[in-house]
């Protein structure tokens, strides 16, 4: 039933038969989460043995010598620079490891070039006082929110299936000196779940910008988080900078937070030595260095790259399914109606669905009032502003398949019943 | 024999017999460190068992509910509050648990007012260009670091036996705008030892600094840190703060670095809720949180503060008699000399060492070539300047007690040599 297409009276018999499904799932008290980029119980079983990985009986010595209990070890063991390294596709020279979080770790690099030069003649960019940032749109909201706290002015740049329009980026970054970097996820992005193409990668590589210190912040959560068979190939941005000259350009940040523990895990960056000096040059102030007890948990834990990959096999067995779910739901139940796009990711934490026009604030409210919670509508634009209101980001993960089902049943009738409202 | 009052031919008499057993010292080789407060790996053993102290089949949910081992618990889990706010003498809601460092909390904190207002009409220190913080000398090198980082002029303020000198405090903050803060280790200092007297902490809670944004950064590192059975007794600035209404002045920080393991412990602060405020508004962008995981195995480990008083019986034991051979050595080869002064600490990490006017380079470099290494010449003071190049800090925990008798032997050695090169 193409929603388009209906009457007055043929909308007023479809709603009332949806409220009526709504008014008996909002009597069932749910309450079911949608909204958050979590792994499930069962996916952080998968790495319970890492909490014996490292016992009292054994060695905590890394492979270079350090005694792992005490101070040292500034940019993290080797063990883990080599994972890292393999995870990004560079070498384990170029990595720093951090601790429990990547976001931290994009947080601090930030908050490093507003107060440090990254050359010395550009400046601080707490001392540019129009900063700007570029923020493909639907994007991450965390990674808004760093922007956000240190005042840049936030230019969205629409997102398309191959990555974000590099017309709009070239032509921003060509002209405005003040703009002084953009946030990618580059594989399995969050939201759409769409991974960067080679032409966009390409471009990205091939950057010219105004401002001598524009910075692109490479965020690769999702580097080795396949959910179906046919996964996505990521071009190596490192590689691709290092043919035009542009080394300097990208600085890359991963963790294991989707991989081990999400509140325990291990972080890296990657960086160009010139970043890297810059970086470090903080860091040697700002710490001693990082747990190195949990990397070499980590390192026990899976030894080498393949048993990372092997682990990442599991996460996408309890996955799948659920991806499954979502993007079944959607098809059996909005396809037809016409009133929402999505996407199929290959992987990633996320389905990103555009509801009918000026609708996604009424479907999380409904959501909400009938016990399921998601994302804030708005929460993957630059301060909450959605201009069309409406995209909406699913998170499958957390919630059980059975759980799931229904909350997208519930969603789905919600997304139904607001497109109604506006087209009554 | 009294340096002072030799003539010129004892000296030569005196320096040939010292020459002859440096020359000795030197054949023999060594390599030994007395440069950082590293806890030896004794210290590290008697924490072996919280590696075990969250195993596979373990629970992983802290005593609030929340799962350890995914997002969430931005602040920290409600047992390690509990046990950060018993070390600190506060209450857990004043606490914020963070990652492995409480340097890198301290450096944090001066990087979120450098681009923060902590008061509407105060501005980011960043925007103060000539931003001053004062440095009680000798005092902790990589505090200097932090603020020498952020481009403070640092100014220095002479540490007496009881503290830093408060009319100094009192005058500086009272009369310049422009001096933001003031580093301290109130209990048992880096490096001379001793704890601030019940006089010097009222005098810092009555400050009254021109900067309404001033912040005394209060890193009690040593809290319970005793090295003998006389232990000193720190006033708690928190509670004189409430009775001058001064609440906002300290920000308190301490860690476990020295009580479980240096690399992969627990690090906290403890702020008045404005202060907090300010802080959490940064942190909540900078972090989904920090390894909970590594809290929930401390608060298994410890249980309670009483646990935690017991395991310092134990670092006292194997620190006291490295603490003892120290004092011992120099009373016996340096104090009739009457070249050098040193503090009789009853806790902390550090002996300090005044040795003859102008030589403290010389001793340091006479050392490093006899192969022991000891913390820099003046790097207890803001850009390693010492005006008088007198003071040593000497770090007796890592070695064991053989080699620290035999490293001490050597400096003593070095301290009379080098003072008879100035006498002669």
């Amino acid at each position: 039933m193409n929603y388009l297409n209906l009457s007055a009276s043929e909308i007023k018999t479809e709603k009332e038969a949806l409220l009526k499904q709504y008014e008996n799932y909002k009597g069932m008290g749910l309450s079911l989460n949608m909204a958050r980029g979590k792994p499930a119980p069962e996916q952080l079983n998968l790495s319970q043995p890492l909490l014996d990985s490292l016992k009292s009986t054994d060695s905590y010595i890394s492979a270079d010598g350090t005694d792992c209990r005490n101070y040292g070890g500034f940019d993290g063991i080797i063990e883990c620079k080599g994972l890292f390294a393999d995870i990004l596709e560079t070498s384990p020279e170029n990595v720093f490891v951090g601790g429990n979080s990547s976001l931290n770790m994009m947080f601090d690099t930030i908050s490093c070039f507003m107060t440090a030069s990254i050359y010395e003649d550009t400046l601080p960019w707490h001392d540019v006082k129009e900063r700007k940032f570029l923020c493909p749109v639907p994007g991450y909201d965390r990674h808004f929110g760093v922007t956000g706290y240190f005042g840049f002015e936030m230019i969205p740049v629409p997102m398309k299936a191959d990555g974000p329009d590099m017309d709009v980026v070239e032509k921003l970054v060509s002209e405005d000196e003040s703009i002084k970097g953009i946030w990618c996820v580059p594989k399995y992005s969050n939201p759409t779940g769409i991974t960067y193409s080679d032409e966009v990668v390409k471009r990205f590589a091939a950057l010219k910008p105004a401002a001598k210190d524009f910075r692109i912040m490479w965020d690769n959560a999702y580097a080795i988080h396949d959910v179906t068979d046919t996964p996505d190939k990521l071009l190596s941005i490192i590689d691709e900078c290092k043919k035009t000259g542009n080394e300097d350009l990208p600085i890359l940040f991963c963790s294991t937070s989707k991989i081990t523990f999400s509140g325990a895990g291990v972080a890296a960056l990657a960086a160009s030595p010139l970043n890297m000096k810059v970086l470090k040059k903080r860091l040697t102030f700002a710490t001693i260095g990082y747990d190195k007890l949990n990397m070499l948990r980590h390192a026990r834990f899976f030894k080498n790259f393949d048993g990372v990959k092997a682990h990442m096999e599991k996460h996408k067995a309890i996955l799948a399914p659920k991806f499954k779910t979502v993007l079944d739901k959607l098809s059996t139940e909005l396809a037809d109606a016409n009133i929402a796009e999505w996407t199929n990711p290959n992987g990633g934490y996320f389905v990103s669905v555009n509801v009918y026009k000026g609708t996604a604030k009424r479907v999380v409210e409904l959501c909400k009032e009938a016990g399921v919670v998601l994302t804030g509508a708005g929460a993957t634009f630059p301060n909450c502003d959605d201009p069309e209101n409406r995209n909406i980001r699913i998170a499958p993960s957390f919630p059980g398949v059975d759980e799931l089902s229904l909350a997208m049943d519930i969603f789905c009738v919600c997304a139904k019943l607001a497109a109604l409202e506006v087209l009554e």
